[in-house]
């Protein structure tokens, strides 16, 4: 079984190397940025991590990491528009501020159509199906976000970043042919982990989570989260060693 | 076998009836806006008569033909934006005018999700591999528009109008259930309508192609993609009899 870091490397490999379709002729180079502009490559690593957990090589799980990092790429560049006026991600200049305002809607557009065409390189739809309901739940997420009318916070989190985190994980299950009534203690497991990053996420911030329940709070609730995490992996019949470390890694990173 | 006009009010009833993710929350009201603004709704009645002429229902064939008129609107959504500043679409405020730049972007993101949401609903992924490839198409036909880089107007023309055309008819095919091998006159019917689609367009709005051959020599171009079309069809050994009706109605329609 490969480390978190072994995997982070395998799907940058691999989202370096990908081959997007020829039609996009130009367009390809704004996405590619987008891609490349990077991150910390959580979803991927969770993916991969999952798979070997469930008995398969992380190479057969690297198209299904590499699209739900995808639809997460597309989410910032389509985030980062005039509209929200971000013009720097990650310290480099946004998608839009490097290609204009029209390619860069587009770049997000074929980001997500290329991330379902990854997920639909897998014999099963079942693949593309949990890649469609997780998009889907974030974008409600975001709008809820973005007009302020979410019920309450817990469906905000739920939808705007928990999704993509259970689908890291849902998919992987999917890749790893695990059937779907064997599925229930790695689902609740992934579930935890959009809130623990979440949680985390508004710590480094210093909002959300922190304005709500002050700094010590808000580290409770993270180490609680950390906790039903590693607790749902222990009900698991499976080495989940590395995802055990993965939780770790998220509950005291800093960056 | 229905007549185009049953097909169009067939795919016109389901896409009012759309059940969208309940995720998407108030996001789901600019979806529904951008939908139901409306259109002839030309792709998905040839995915529909495809079927039929395949021998199936067209009932069978509603979720494929809806994925594919939702890529499409997704389009117009995301090229109405304010970079185009387009503020009308089918004389109604396009959907960024009507409900704000940031839900327009999230409304298109949600339109592309969902299309794939509807092609995932087949047991073969097939569908849901033909719609992607089309949707990279389409991308890249815009790319090459917006930044005046295409290589040729043949390349234009055939990203960006006719892979949505090509499209139509190979998803009913997958539905259907043609094997691969047997596709081929189908699909060289599919990809002389969007050339029909694209000329006709341009002698309607006087530009394009009727900007390079004059209007007369823009209807001789149409009048041989028509008969193209027709000869195609002749290939094929089925009852194709709905389709040639559609190839005439492109050909003369006059909005």
């Amino acid at each position: 079984m490969r480390d978190p870091d072994e995997l982070r490397a395998l799907a940058e490999a691999y989202l370096g190397d990908l081959a997007l379709n020829p039609d996009l002729y130009g367009q390809a180079e704004s996405v590619r940025y987008a891609v490349m502009v990077g991150g910390k490559r959580v979803r991927p690593v969770i993916c991969l991590a999952t798979a070997e957990a469930a008995g398969v090589d992380a190479g057969r799980a690297l198209p299904a990491g590499a699209a739900v990092e995808l639809v997460h790429t597309f989410s910032l560049v389509h985030d980062d528009l005039p509209a929200d006026n971000d013009e720097e991600r990650r310290g480099q200049p946004s998608t839009w501020a490097r290609h204009g305002e029209a390619v860069a809607i587009l770049a997000g557009d074929a980001l997500l159509a290329e991330a379902f065409r990854l997920a639909l390189s897998y014999p099963t739809p079942a693949v593309g199906r949990e890649l469609a309901q997780a998009t889907l739940g974030m974008i409600g997420g975001q709008y809820l976000d973005i007009t302020g009318s979410a019920p309450d916070d817990s469906t905000l989190h739920k939808l705007k970043t928990g999704c993509l985190f259970s689908a890291s994980v849902g998919l992987a299950l999917w890749v790893a042919e695990i059937p779907e009534r064997e599925q229930r203690p790695w689902r609740a497991f992934g579930d935890e982990l959009g809130l623990l990053f979440q949680i985390v996420d508004d710590i480094l911030d210093g909002d959300g989570y922190v304005l709500r329940h002050g700094e010590e709070g808000a580290r409770g609730l993270a180490d609680e989260a950390a906790e039903r995490a590693q607790m749902r992996l222990e009900q698991i019949d499976a080495d989940t060693s590395v995802l055990e470390n993965i939780v770790g890694g998220l509950a005291t990173r800093t960056s």
